[in-house]
């Protein structure tokens, strides 16, 4: 770990509470503890798959804060925490349903301490010598003291040449499409990368059309050099420099969804950043992400190698013995 | 809890000992405890969609009767009970198969207090005061002594204009068809709603045809107003003053199918019984028996928000955040 | 429960959340999930020992809002909510400790709905029906306008001849005792029963001496007919129209602490309000609280005869069989 | 397995319960599951400590049925059972307390199968072809048919020259004291080795003074040639044939009480069978009782090793590696 | 359990440690432990399907090496084990996937007890007695004093006259498909009743065509009256002096797959040795292996009603209440 | 993580399997895991305390090799590892006893990758740049390799500058006190620190007399100039320059007394390398050992600011809130 981080993400991490199996949490007498956040989440996986990272946010000083920190080293990331004495550890509930109940987040994450962190509160100099830096659109929808810094630091990676990646990420629990459109687009003229959700590029962007369709219309109406629009099951497809690149969704049996959409994010980034090449990018995305839904908890536990395996052979859930 | 219920269920209802998962009753070394009988299930389902529910019953003075209204009571609903110094507190294992293996219940309820219950042992003022009364075919077969405190009851409540409802619910452990049949039919000159799966029509009443040719020789046969007619995976079908209405179930991975016929009944008054519509009835049926499904244990913790979205916009199992 | 409560009880009640066993927060993956709160804690004890008991309080419209009331209605008690769209679901964590590492809360609880609860918020009328009132200084501390709140509701409590009874409950995490001092001290005037930890005395009052010379200086100070004062272990003291009673705790081996001195208040309560006897009612108290310090969790989960047995004959542990 | 048991036990075994901890029944969400009785657990004992063991009862065929035989069959003894159609499995749940509150045990045993055991229901070629048979009070307790059958065993085994063995075993929520004397007293004429419990001399055969005059009170008047009287904590005393032999317990930190005193019974008759040394027997009694005092469930899960071990040597709880 | 066997056993059986549900071995707090091996999961399924089983083998003389009698004693069957001071228990983690994830299995079986057995250390009495002797390809994979050791039982066990069963469970983990068939060619010679997983018949001999040519092939390549060739899900096909028979598999629901192949071969030796009657026999395997994919843990922990209610019946997975 | 350690370890790390509670090895159904070894527990410790440390060791390449590196950086602490594809991981049992059961430790450690470890796969550059290094007797107990590498480490650091601290931490399962005399001699002329338990000095280096009188007898045999002893319960006492200095235990309420030795050592070590101060550092060492007392595991999950308040004011357990 001395060597330095070729990723840096940021945005907040929390404690992820959830009743065993398909419990209620009206009446759960017992709470599941795992520590999620999209940029936490991406971290995690474009480590796992090959790319050391670094995640960096502000937590309270407090048992639940370094919880959140004590997780992710053991996933093997470094963390670069301003620890506050201000502020408290944002948490969430998941209760996993099954059809036709949905699975529901209830957020408890008002007055976290990340929402008053600045840029100031920022390894800059690390940022600067990484390859990449990654945050989501629920950064700047925490409040506008984050809606700044995200603006400062996407800016500042920038001005380094760091590769800069934005996952639009649209929570409707948190703001509506129209607010999310008015934070997100400010931002836009920083990122090189731009990650979004079908379903999102309407809902935000108010973009119809075919996922093609629409990531041209992002990159167009952007100038971003790099579009990835993912679909349902987390197939997902490129605009790179106006060449379109597409690949299917790896067949699952799922056992947690939640985070998948950030392992296909952290899979990506682990071979576009040294390679480029975006076509491989997108196997080793759409591989991360199915494996990812084999695995309860918002984080993608798998190797490089398994990435990898599956990306060659595919994969059909048999005995390896 | 000071206003009047409107329903008020009678019945037997025990501790369900299930080893966790699918693990064999004969190698378990745990057993997960719910409170079930599809009396109180009833209650419960109706009073979660909205129809404050009282279950009565009778119950041995011991921490074991005493864990059966705690449970009820968490759920929300009243009881009424006579508690006894005779008589054990009914249990039954539930061992969870999967296909081949079915899922198995192996009853151990002989010598429960309630089957000493008179009429006198239960609440008739608030039954009267109540708009309907429920109870099952499982009453009767556990005992004289109880087929003749339900033919009393059953004839109180009509005598107070409380709506009468009775599923018949025919346990094959418990009694025959034929046995189940001269229990049942001295009853029905005082139902106003009879509930009875497709199959059970067959069993105990050797009625043939179509769910709807069920339905109407039912109603005709026995003079009842309201016959539902619950067919595979809880949808279901009503012959109401001779016309039918019928509504599809709602496609369900289920989590478990135990208690989701109570949870039908449930829903189904709860839109019934102050509305007198039977197609929204059954709409309402088989949406908390869906939801039911994706609950461990006997009871729908379910709440009328999450029925009426349903209803209203299906349900495919997604994640809300 | 269609009988009036005996006895109503305000304060907040929030999730309390601990890893199993001697876990510690900051690397545990489970959370037990208990529902917690002085005057709900009250209200059960009292509740399980014979005077039926309503919780009243404020909670957000959610599932964690509701799993509080479920909760409560389990052990018992009726609840009377204010259902609020805003403010969150109070939360604390336990880590326990053995010698020489001390058991640590980590409050949650900023921002919860009940800190904006007014005196419109409360079932005045079931207040004053009631024969007693209780409420303790935790919610005072909870902010300026639950001090408001506090304060009106017991003078209206008072004014409708409802015994009032006030908790110091001094947590030095909510604020200083000067704070408290400020606090409390406006309150007294309207309080029939104020009960006193030994510690609290000096660290909020600045009254030194025995535990008698403490309860004698707190009466004639505040005026207050009936002053206890509850001193290690549980053991208490009372002061009533000038005369001291005391009783000696019950030797224990303690499970979980957290809750006796609540259970204590509980266990008075429920002889005293009926009778009036200040020595039966440490009695009481002291069993209360000794039996509640065998079993996990905040609420005493006893029965009036168990109490009454150990008041009569003492216990060892033994087993009955 | 092929060669002859050399002790053959008969009772009742049944299903132990328990919450999890110091959970209260009331309100537990999970019970653990033993498999216990007092003959079955003599049998587990005296087979671990180094003597061949058969259990032998009646049992209904059912999943719970095997359950039981399962168990003693992993604890290595042999099991001769007359698998019923009739009568049910017997159940009884275990509520663990701590100072002051005690432990529970509530039966649940009414109308189990073996209470229609007949000497025909049992291998009696087994148990003359055996060393020692065992039986305890509680069998005779179970019911006029148990008694005649305890009674008809007895004789037989003597007749063959096997040595009999009875426990009183005295439970008060099967039988009072009188009851009990008189149903014990006609057996003891055929017993060879009596054991009772200090408390249960006085309690069944009105026998006071010090545990040895209540030992020799006994042997004179029931002329039993061995007369085991067990102390506090286990400690124990024998008379035979007039000599008093008398052993300290050992010190113990008692995590699960329950089956203590038969572990004693089991270690003195895997050393006294073979042997007839009284006073070892007593040392390998009262070590096997402590080892059992620190493990969970009702059975002496230790080895031959372990208990000579502890007679050699005392035990401290240190750690060995 | 004093008759004799009808089937004894050979091969090595191992803790098989694993994570709850899908979680990772990487990232794990718990695993759950079950006994299993190829040939000791033969005896408790045939056992349970009616014919009485011994396992045979070496272990540690451990607490870990009595784990595993422990185990197999609680499934009913007998074991004769030499008891060794020298060798480890052997291991092994299974982590459970889901599509695309495989479930891996990751042994720790270096330097067991087992490896060192010779033929003197099997009771070659019973073996003689028993109707049938059964061991695996794992067995002579596990080095060369193992595969002499197979070698010579085989070729003692037939001597007696005694039917030998051999099955090829090739594990690439353990050996090639080269070495394999260099281990067990010699072996053949000695072998009444092979069987052969479809894909096994490639991998190790190199054997092409449809499951009923493969069978034909090496039942005339190596001249064994009974071949039975295992297809997918379970399905199976057996050449018997030159006649083919074929059964279906039963459609599953699967819980667990590890351990369905020898559940098949416990269920075909259940109704073959007995009868010698292949295509019920082949039903009967189906059947058993279909009934063990329901259930957690390698063990057919089933019973021969279940089994035969199956094969006669079918099986869909309802609720038998 | 960027800045050198100023600690480094290097010895075995182990997966800890224990059953839960007091269960029993030869019945449990489940194992928690933990992480843990003299070295990288003595890691752990010290960096909780301040210092911030590196463990070093040889791993196999492997899913349960990963698994250690996992928890030590979950723990706070650099890895430096060795990744082998050759040997196992090793494992352990503990079976937690009370009085008068010992807990039992049952080692299953033979062919770890760690046995195979020269100087070459350690980091010496790594070494050279801390302030300390530590092994203990354990490495040199597995093997002739070890030995020798550990012989060469030490005299690498001491050549370095780098003070040299060793543990005897004598094992009776590993080797003979002779074997261990001779082991550990001719390690001790490059020894700094050395710390030895109060019995080993007698069984490894037949020294008698006081604690104070074994340290001086060691310092003066050996030439080491910080000699520490190690007393019951973890209070300590060292020789160091000639001088004596002692500090009591703390008193402790012990929840898993495993790994406290190793606590003691890190918290010494935690305030004597930067301050040399004897005294202050046995203090630290006997609150990180109490602390670790409290928690269960091998792993001292403490902060310096727990260590610094018990120090400063002692503990009593009590409850903060
Ligand atoms: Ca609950
Ligand atoms: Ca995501
Ligand atoms: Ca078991
Ligand atoms: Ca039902
Ligand atoms: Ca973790
Ligand atoms: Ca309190
Ligand atoms: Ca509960
Ligand atoms: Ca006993
Ligand atoms: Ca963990
Ligand atoms: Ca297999
Ligand atoms: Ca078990
Ligand atoms: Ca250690
Ligand atoms: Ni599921
Ligand atoms: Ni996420
Ligand atoms: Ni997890
Ligand atoms: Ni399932
Ligand atoms: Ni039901
Ligand atoms: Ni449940
Ligand atoms: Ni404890
Ligand atoms: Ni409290
Ligand atoms: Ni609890
Ligand atoms: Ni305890
Ligand atoms: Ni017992
Ligand atoms: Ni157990
Ligand atoms: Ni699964
Ligand atoms: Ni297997
Ligand atoms: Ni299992
Ligand atoms: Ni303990
Ligand atoms: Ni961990
Ligand atoms: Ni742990």
């Amino acid at each position: 770990m001395t060597e330095d981080s070729r990723l840096v993400t940021f945005g907040e991490s929390m404690l992820r509470l959830s009743p065993p199996g398909h419990e209620r949490l009206t009446h759960t007498d017992r709470l599941d503890v795992h520590v999620a956040g999209a940029e936490s989440n991406v971290a995690v996986a474009a480590n796992a798959v090959g790319l050391p990272s670094t995640w960096t946010s502000k937590l309270p000083e407090s048992p639940l804060g370094r919880r959140v920190t004590n997780a992710l080293r053991e996933y093997g990331i470094d963390t670069a925490v301003a620890w506050s004495d201000d502020g408290r550890q944002g948490t969430y509930y998941v209760e996993a349903g099954t059809k036709p109940r949905g699975t529901n987040v209830v957020y408890d994450r008002e007055g976290a301490s990340v929402r008053t962190a600045t840029v100031d509160d920022l390894p800059l100099d690390r940022i600067a010598a990484a390859d990449a830096f990654y945050t989501s659109g629920i950064t700047p929808a925490l409040g506008e003291t984050l809606r700044e810094t995200t603006e400062a630091v996407l800016e500042a990676a920038r001005g380094e040449d760091t590769l800069t990646v934005f996952d639009v990420n649209y929570r409707s629990k948190l703001w509506t499409g129209e607010e999310a459109r008015a934070g997100i687009e400010p931002l836009l003229g920083d990122v090189d990368v731009l990650v979004c959700a079908r379903r999102d590029a309407e809902l935000v962007f108010d973009v119809d059309g075919t996922p093609a369709e629409k990531a041209r219309a992002l990159a167009d109406e952007y100038g971003v050099e790099t579009v990835v629009v993912t679909r349902g099951a987390n197939g997902a497809l490129a605009v790179h420099d106006g060449d379109v690149v597409e690949r299917d969704a790896f067949e699952t049996e799922t056992v947690d969804a939640v985070g998948s959409g950030d392992a296909f994010v952290g899979g990506f980034l682990a071979k576009f950043v040294p390679t480029g090449d975006v076509g491989r990018a997108l196997e080793y995305g759409t591989a991360t992400a199915a494996l990812k839904r084999t695995i309860p908890g918002d984080m993608a536990a798998v190797t490089r190698e398994e990435v990898e395996a599956l990306v060659a052979e595919g994969g059909d859930g048999g005995i390896s013995r």
